[in-house]
């Protein structure tokens, strides 16, 4: 038996043709495509399209897939009955029961074909936008936006959270910020997803496990930490390195640095700060990203750590106007389409997932001690 | 980077004490204990403890377990309504649902620290057979039976499912069923609750990705399609072999047969050979168990194949009264031991589980084409 670090660190786990990291170069693409290329370039819909069938979409394949995400928005009445009814609830945890809820009342529930598991998946797509959004409208007592099928996904999601159609900046940034988070091999999540396919379950039990993965603190709720850090240091730049000076000083974590792949600057970094920069002067909060970038250049100069993709998003979604415990919902409206196109690769090519592990227990062959005994 | 099997066989994912398995010599043991020896000595109370805390239970701590046990066997009136408006729907994707919505009404559902983690252990056991037994009794137009806390874990569940107390033959060999389904090493469903578990994410999110994993077909669902076999060949001797033999003639797979692990007979089908055996004579389905054994006999002379966990718990579980589709469910219900114990080892010396992917898509840097030129 091949023994392996602890965490599978280094272990090839799967074939894929979604997602090429190089952690040292600092290199991700995704189906050949370099991070650079598409945030330059793409709309978040050809992402998708990109993921999912390893090529851009044509003209026409395009304008179809934005009408089948336009037409499938809508959500189950009994999906919204939950939502209204756990106002008080962890994003992340209505999150992933309402997905798991669509299940139950998709039209093809019985049907775990790849073909019914593809047009589910644009399906999860669509609705997980509406139960982000349609839940913080509802916990704050507003009415749900009905979906406006003119709007692209990013000014849909922005439109329906906030009931104001975004600028072209802000739908811009978030169409970018989107593509960004997209996917990103097999990190935590989208490897919890494809356990799960692996045993052929149904997408979407496989997608409900990436969201429980993706709550976890070591994995996408880190921008929601970082924006806390910002926002408790005062938001300026001298009380923000005081508090990381601080932090270093009793070995406490500042979250947004380092990652298990990138031993270089993460590349979505560059561009998440940029748009934290730009979006920060646009809407007033140039404060938080001169602190983000003060400490961006204390903890390299001090721990040789860079910026991660959580990093800047968190002040960039904080300038959007985004409430800070929908970071994370956000991350997984994202990923879903990174989720999706893993969950329909290993489905293509299946085999069951199951390690091993490396016993640390009692000697095999313990005898029995009887109750009264003990 | 080492490249691995594909599905990690034989890689190792992570330490632990739970459980070992031989697959060449046919030796499963939780915790140090032989399979065998806790099928005829333990109860099912007394093997979650020994998961849980690696020992056997004291008197007193047995006796605090249980009652700790039976206090928590209620469910939320939200989940309960839930069960209720859902009656036609797959049960695992009920209760894997049901599961996920627990957390929003759990007393400790924002503190995930390892000791509120083990509290939830508790619930959680009590409340999926609560949600298993509840959904069965409403979807058939029946009033929920309330749970007695005079009985244990294996005869409340009964119980609670049928209206009727078990009588004692019935009461162990379900017991006997529930230690021998609560835990199997790094099994898909039990990787899946640890990959999750390992971004730190809380108990519940865990455990619903180890539901949604058991679902699929290759894991949780194989004994369902064993019975169906059986019932499908009129449940007598010859016509199931005869149609067993057709499904080799064919190239169908024969399902309950052959294991990734277990190269030689799975140790806990010899306990369950045994309890279809007796139940089918005391409830009439001798029937049953005598086409299982004519099967086994003949997929071991034709194919070297040996019947796995699930093709004795078919007819055990058919001779019970236990309807087809909770078959898989009442694997949950026992498994929950292994997930929480699995979980809550985790949590005790975490890494973040994130292997690797093989890249086989285009090479990296491809150009970018304008939309209208594609």
């Amino acid at each position: 038996m091949a023994l392996s670090g602890a965490g599978l660190e280094g272990i090839i786990a799967a074939e894929s043709s979604i997602c090429w990291i190089d952690g040292d170069a600092g290199i991700l693409s995704y189906q050949g495509f370099n991070i650079h290329t598409l945030a330059e370039n793409a709309t978040f819909e050809e992402v998708i399209f990109l993921l999912w069938n390893g090529r851009l979409p044509k003209a026409a394949e395009l304008a179809g897939l934005k009408a089948d995400l336009a037409a499938n928005r809508g959500i189950p009445d009994a999906v919204t009955a939950f939502l209204a009814s756990v106002k008080d609830a962890t994003p992340m945890d209505v999150l992933r029961t309402a997905v798991s809820m669509l299940a139950l009342h998709d039209p093809e529930s019985r049907d775990n074909s790849v073909a019914a598991s593809e047009r589910k998946a644009v399906r999860l797509m669509s609705q997980t936008s509406t139960i982000v959004t349609s839940f913080d409208r509802l916990r704050k007592g507003q009415d749900v936006v009905q979906p406006d099928p003119s709007l692209g996904f990013a000014a849909n999601f922005l439109y329906t959270l906030t009931g104001k159609r975004p600028d072209a900046v802000m739908e811009k940034v978030f169409d970018i910020a989107l593509t960004l988070h997209a996917d990103h091999e097999l990190n935590a999540s989208t490897f919890a997803s494809r356990v799960t396919a692996a045993t052929l379950s149904d997408i979407h039990s496989a997608v409900t496990s990436g969201i429980g993965a993706l709550k976890g603190p070591l994995h996408g709720g880190a921008n929601e930490d970082v924006i806390r850090m910002l926002l408790e240091a005062g938001g300026n730049k001298e009380s923000a390195l005081e508090m990381v000076k601080n932090r270093l000083a009793n070995k406490i974590k500042v979250p947004g640095f380092g990652h298990r792949v990138y031993k270089t600057l993460d590349p979505r970094a560059i561009h998440l700060r940029r748009m934290s920069e730009e979006l920060g002067k646009s809407t007033g909060h140039e404060n938080l990203y001169e602190a983000s970038s003060a400490i961006e250049q204390f903890i390299k100069e001090a721990k040789n750590l860079n910026a991660n993709v959580d990093f800047y998003s968190a002040s960039a979604y904080y300038s959007l106007g985004i409430p800070i415990d929908l970071f994370t919902p956000i991350f997984a409206v994202s990923r879903m389409s990174g989720w999706t196109a893993h969950v329909l690769e290993q489905y293509r090519n299946n085999r069951l997932i199951r390690p091993r592990a490396d016993y640390t227990g009692l000697p095999v062959g313990q005898a029995w001690v009887p109750l009264e005994q003990r």
